[in-house]
């Protein structure tokens, strides 16, 4: 990933109950971690995320999700967790994101997950609103790409 | 993904607390079910699955998870994990796996993750075990890609 | 806990992702344990568990939480959730459970809950409607106490 | 709760994956958040937390949880965990803990656990380490009743 072109980072702090057996932070955590990561960006971007989705017209759903586990993040470490929005197409966006511990800048994890957007009662795909569209490229600028 | 050549299945009843603001199974929880469906599956192989680890002198680790989000799952779904492990390299191995729901056999997502040898104390790289080699073999016959 | 008093009870095995860094279930997810079976008691018993609480009046909320824990759950073990409800008073009514260790009956942990019926809107406390009590009381019998 | 005798909190940021299909934090998560008070709160004080538990001759297990549900809390609030060693006995010592939300100071919910000193490999309880009794003292001063 092209680390230069993210612009937007949040800290976690890694906790005792993510550690599994293996003294390490459980695979599935990090998909955690990069939702974290996805969320402030949302809220920092300006975008309302919104849990009353039932009272909405439409919802947002994760399509696909790629995860590589670069080195182990262990109890007590702090994370920088780095995002970006990379890619808006029709009807989906993807997003970006890649852990680092943050004394170390040690690589963790590298994600790269794709959301839908769809009515809410049909699930029928819709196109990503002109709205968020605006959002996104005022913060992003030309490192979002919008085919 | 391939279904005839899925030899392993094991059942999950989704449970309350996996259901999310959205009303269906968060999407790292999936992640969750493949892993029960890899467990399940070694321990169904007669491969042991240890959590003392660190008396050993290797572990196995995750390097990377793929997962396809296809209908989402619903609370109370009994759902039917299949795991095969398809493919074993020098020093890591790949399993696939896929999620119906159990009644409707509608396909709920799709899994691939890869899982690396390693020396327990210098974390090096090391040569799958001839022992796991074979019982995968001997469970997925010629199903299981060795290069 | 007076064992003989429970006529529910429900199955769990020991997940992988269960366990922490101490080699067993993690406090926390007894307590998960435990809404398994509470959520398993209502639809057996034929109280209908709706996600879509928004869609109602009324809502139910856990107030309080006890949980003794008597001998550590370990990977791999099968677990019996044992449920009952032990009394009903005018807005709240109290869940009583115990875990053992399917093979040797150890006892894994107890727990005693206190849930409140709440007016979806206003959050005021509803009386527990008839029909529940009904319920409660065709399958408890004289088991529950309902002052 | 005498919310005077704690000289200890700490910060925690509600998380989307926290929330249930209520809209509010599960009352699983409460006990995460406890946690997390508590392991800060021994790391404050100067008390190692070690992951490497089996290389020890001891180790602490949780015996029992208490939790209040005052008020719920909801995605993106700021809550503070407030933690104090309450009671120190022979072979056990006692955790309380409130958190309320950051904002309003609404409390959100208390917690008492109840903590035992175990041998390693007997499962035999210990005395509580004269080292642990006075990092608590010199913390706690005479908040902390050790009988």
């Amino acid at each position: 990933m092209e680390r230069t072109k993210f612009k937007h980072h949040t800290q976690i702090r890694v906790r005792n109950y993510e550690i599994d057996w293996q003294g390490i932070v459980h695979n599935a955590n990090h998909l955690l971690y990069f939702e974290v990561g996805r969320v402030t960006y949302l809220c920092d971007v300006g975008i309302k995320v919104d849990i009353n989705t039932i009272q909405h017209d439409s919802k947002v759903v994760v399509a696909r999700n790629e995860i590589d586990y670069r080195s182990p993040a262990r109890f007590g470490e702090v994370l920088e967790v780095y995002t970006r929005i990379s890619c808006i197409r029709e009807t989906s966006f993807a997003f970006e994101g890649f852990i680092e511990e943050s004394a170390s800048r040690r690589l963790i994890s590298e994600n790269v997950s794709v959301h839908v957007w769809l009515d809410h009662r049909t699930d029928r795909p819709l196109r990503v609103p002109e709205e968020f569209r605006k959002w996104v490229q005022g913060f992003e600028g030309s490192n979002v790409s919008i085919p």
